[in-house]
């Protein structure tokens, strides 16, 4: 259920319908429009009574969701949702603008699968500030198949992610994997991620859903676009919509790459929700010659973005070196998906001069 | 890295190289076989020296292991792990006996998708006991794909089901989520479920090695038999040696059933691992017309027992009643699968006269 | 569209009924039933004027078929389809009576993945005709990934395969790939093999469905059940209406064998259609440990037979050795697919006293 | 094995090697290079003995083939295979000069799935004309899933194709299903389509590897990249070196599309192989919103081109309307891989006045 406030109803309409849903013992979603704010009806064991709200003040109609998804529906927010981060001034004084994931400027998250050592992020970190990138990824916490791989520094390394974020003013997009690694990623981190393997972990949905940071959810490698919408939905439900989606690979039979990326998930996610959908090339080749290729194909079909592993000396990564990118490769990438961009009719920020060097030893 | 032990070698012994593995900074696994012990090694970064071990008693020889998964291995325990749960008496006085999961006797596990109310899982219980089935299923803790939907009684329905135990003598099976839950599924059932979407959520599985209870762990709907034999692993690694596998089924493309039952999968695993394993034909299939067709073909494939949906009365269940068997049904399967078990060298307990009732009105 | 006779109508009635069809343009389908006759009616572009019928002589009621397939669909013909071999004097003057496909007597299709040598052929279809199993199968025609790989004997094999049948009395099966090799296997074999990579081949269909000799038609690795279904649609609106279905497995991302034999795809098949459904446990697998298993799988799931392979020296196979059964093997499996069908009431047919000898160098 | 010639040798020590080739037996395959020419074995039951060959006159090297295939292999051809189609001239004197496939300038296929009618197709045809495309799609033989879908105009519909190439100057590609329809497509067409339903139908490789015309190769619903590629070296292996490959999506379990997109194999294909892959969208997902997103993304991927459907009015279409784009959009699309064209290095031909006029009543 949805209730659409007309276009010039006040705050106080609005709150006042939000207390009544409240009362009746639901929970009520405020989603504010660029035209009107529509109001989002969760916890309802089926449709109510339309007359509740119909004589309301403010309100403009009462609208069924046809969809199984109501919280990330288009139907219920038409316009795109854009995740703000901040401005921010890094320790050497340099001013860093505010950031988006879903507005007209593609966001690119790029950095190491893992965190390995202070030596090797800021190596890999500068090289993505000069980049243009405004997004520095970096697991700490890692999960692999194996119990007997390596596992991540765990809060080792979101202090030196956070400390990435001060020296290079990049914005920290990192896992957590539970609840004890959820309250140090929002203790250090700018956006929490979400695993594809932990996609269904409703636990852990539901406490990022409470989280104030904005999630970064992986599809699933099994997950059906409604299962994908849900597991969005199972974040938003508990009141927090700053979700941003990424496409990553589906497991099937082809195997000539790692995963089977599903581009076309894209445009499919952009014809139901307002959610940004990103790709990562990376984890869904698994080769780096795969990924240039399928991130400028991921930005001609319309993504929001990419996630794309570099690794300054992928040889010696201690995971999945194959699939990153080595520094110029990313430079370069970042050329070719400008020049896409624009046919798309979105931009790409421009490299950066950065000043901030990386050598950690003589600082 | 395995080291088998001499057939007669001593207590002493098997613990003097279990201290020498830890005083390395490694982990012993010890796994008493019929005719040997093996130790397994885990949180070694890569081959030691075999001269470390070669020369102290009752050492017999030390191999390498060449799979990626170690505890589960064959290799490292020659013999079908069998999961023992202790005889019991119930509150009427009845005398339960020991039962097994993985020994000659075939497991059926089964009761409703949901514990949705006293009344619903007494009812269930009651008919399943008398088909002589040993284990009860329900759901405490359901996840589902939308956040809207029935997501369990939680500790209310754990009291239930430990309620259940005690009138008919049923070992209960149900699932935890995160951390909470297990606490909870510890205190009042006698196996953990892990469900196919955490089943790489490896905080969960680390958490349940923890545990004292043995652990029944799904296969999830992406995952390769390496990666769920890993994902056993993780459980393993940690100490919980009592894993039983289940087969319900994966994503394919083919639309028939729900999802895909690959029982193939069951002498896969019996070829490279000593755990045994289960088959959910009702999540698999989804359909209850498939359910005893695919029960049937999962023991005649040779799998260690089944776990099957029951309800008393599915067109009311509030989840899944379309993939439950009706009481008749589990009666008319169990007889099915008794006489296809002595094609397989199994058998399954006879049906039980159980003298207690399930109207807990009147109790 | 469908119209089914009155109980009592006679074949004048049915007749003018398919005149009537046919001076309409359509084509008429005659499928007599246990109680009363079906009439099908194809080429029709839309729904027809059931007045056209109803006023008709004999006509019990005019039915519009709701499924995209018709002949093969239990609205047109509830009762199953049962293929039938005539009874044969062997060379030596035995005599082999009727087989069938479809009725309550499992069928079994044994024998080599190719015919490689007269010598070869006969010793495995010795060793099949002691088994009990009543069809030969055997490629002389062989589809295969690699053009490079060995291609079948062509015609000589097929002379080899009607040797067979003359000295064994087994029912040939073998596939056929285009119209000459079709006109040729027409001429030796008892029923026309479609395999997997040609289900949808439709000028094949078409012409297998214009052929005298019934249709074993294998499932696409890539097929709906839909898709299967209207496959076989193809070959019975030719007027070919002795189809036997065969599922061999699916292309999915499970690794642990060469392809996921869907065994539920056997009940839903007998839900919908009146055609039978044998399994192919050797090239689902591709691996010989599993085979044995996945037989007595799919007869407890309801199978009407299964197709396997079986080689004398699996080793020195010209192609798929390793999914071959060795023929104690098979014996073996045959006794235990005999106990599984009295559980699914159905019967296996007993060992036979074999007096011909496949000594082929002394005859 | 390969026998790779010095850079200088003649076209006699081409052509003396070519036949010590074939006098031991086995197919020479000459493919010239921009450096120097190889020579393909094939036939050959193992590895040849080096020494026939080394002695000889203008050899350079005997290599062993390491992959199953071996003439589409870049170790065979290091060169792209660049398909010419000569120039021609209109009805109306118009001067349409050479076009080519696998060259720098992308291939655009174009036109409605079914030829319906001369109207239909003329309409169509004008507007593929107008958008720069150069080539014309179109099908007289259609693989339809069910027998009573409309199975297209055969002959007649060729022949109104070849008309279209005369009046537009398009070249023509089009199905051929088998032996019959295989003879007239190649008296009417300019290229031969092999359909994802038959890309294992070795038969007819076989025999399109006889042609004289080139072939357009799709990849099945369940292929490999490995399959794929060998599914082209049955056409090369008959000595028609003339393959475009052609994704259009594999069979998953993803459903928001009616396949998935497997876009990562465009370049994998160009790592292992000289023959050209293009890429189709209309098959792939099987909905108008997602084709000129996966259009753009296949260019972007670098595809060597497209095959995408029009048609004029496809809420008429017979046969899959809704995955045609509408002309307008078509014009739109190819000036998007216009721009893209540019970052992956490769050119799009510029949008063509055509005077011919598509009105076929007045003609």
């Amino acid at each position: 259920m949805l209730i659409v406030m007309q276009a010039h109803a006040t705050e106080e309409q609005v709150a006042a319908v939000c207390s009544k849903i409240e009362a009746l013992g639901f929970r009520a979603h405020s989603m504010p429009g660029a035209g009107r704010t529509a109001i989002g009806i969760t916890g309802n064991p089926g449709a109510l009574d339309t007359g509740l709200f119909d004589e309301m003040k403010g309100v403009g109609e009462v609208v069924r969701v046809t969809k199984p998804f109501k919280l990330v529906s288009l139907e219920v927010k038409p316009d795109p949702t854009i995740i703000r981060f901040a401005a921010l001034k890094t320790d050497s004084g340099s001013n860093i603008p505010e950031a988006t994931i879903g507005g007209n400027e593609l966001a690119v998250i790029a950095g190491p699968c893992s965190i390995e050592s202070r030596d090797q992020a800021f190596a890999v970190a500068e090289r993505v500030a000069r980049s243009g990138a405004k997004f520095f990824r970096g697991g700490a916490y890692k999960p692999r198949t194996s119990p007997y791989s390596f596992q991540g520094l765990a809060e080792e390394g979101l202090k030196i992610l956070a400390e990435i974020r001060q020296r290079f003013g990049l914005r920290i997009v990192t896992e957590a994997v539970d609840d004890d690694s959820l309250a140090l990623v929002e203790k250090y981190a700018d956006m929490i991620q979400v695993g594809a393997r932990n996609m269904q972990n409703f636990a852990l949905l539901k406490r990022v859903g409470r989280s104030r940071l904005p999630v970064f959810l992986k599809r699933g490698m099994a997950a059906s676009l409604e299962d994908f919408l849900l597991a969005a939905e199972y974040v938003m439900s508990e009141g927090n919509y700053n979700v941003a989606l990424c496409e990553r690979g589906i497991r099937t039979f082809s195997d000539h790459a790692r995963n089977t990326l599903d581009l076309s998930v894209v445009p499919a996610v952009h014809r139901l929700s307002h959610l940004p959908i990103l790709v990562d090339p990376s984890h869904a080749t698994g080769q780096r010659f795969q990924i240039q290729p399928m991130a400028r194909a991921a930005i001609a079909a319309g993504a929001d973005g990419i996630m794309v592993e570099c690794h300054h000396a992928p040889e010696k990564a201690l995971s999945d070196g194959q699939q990153a990118l080595m520094p110029d490769q990313l430079d370069h990438l970042m050329d070719d998906i400008r020049r896409i961009a624009t046919v798309v009719e979105r931009t790409v920020a421009a490299p950066r001069a950065v000043t901030e060097v990386a050598n950690v030893a003589t600082r």
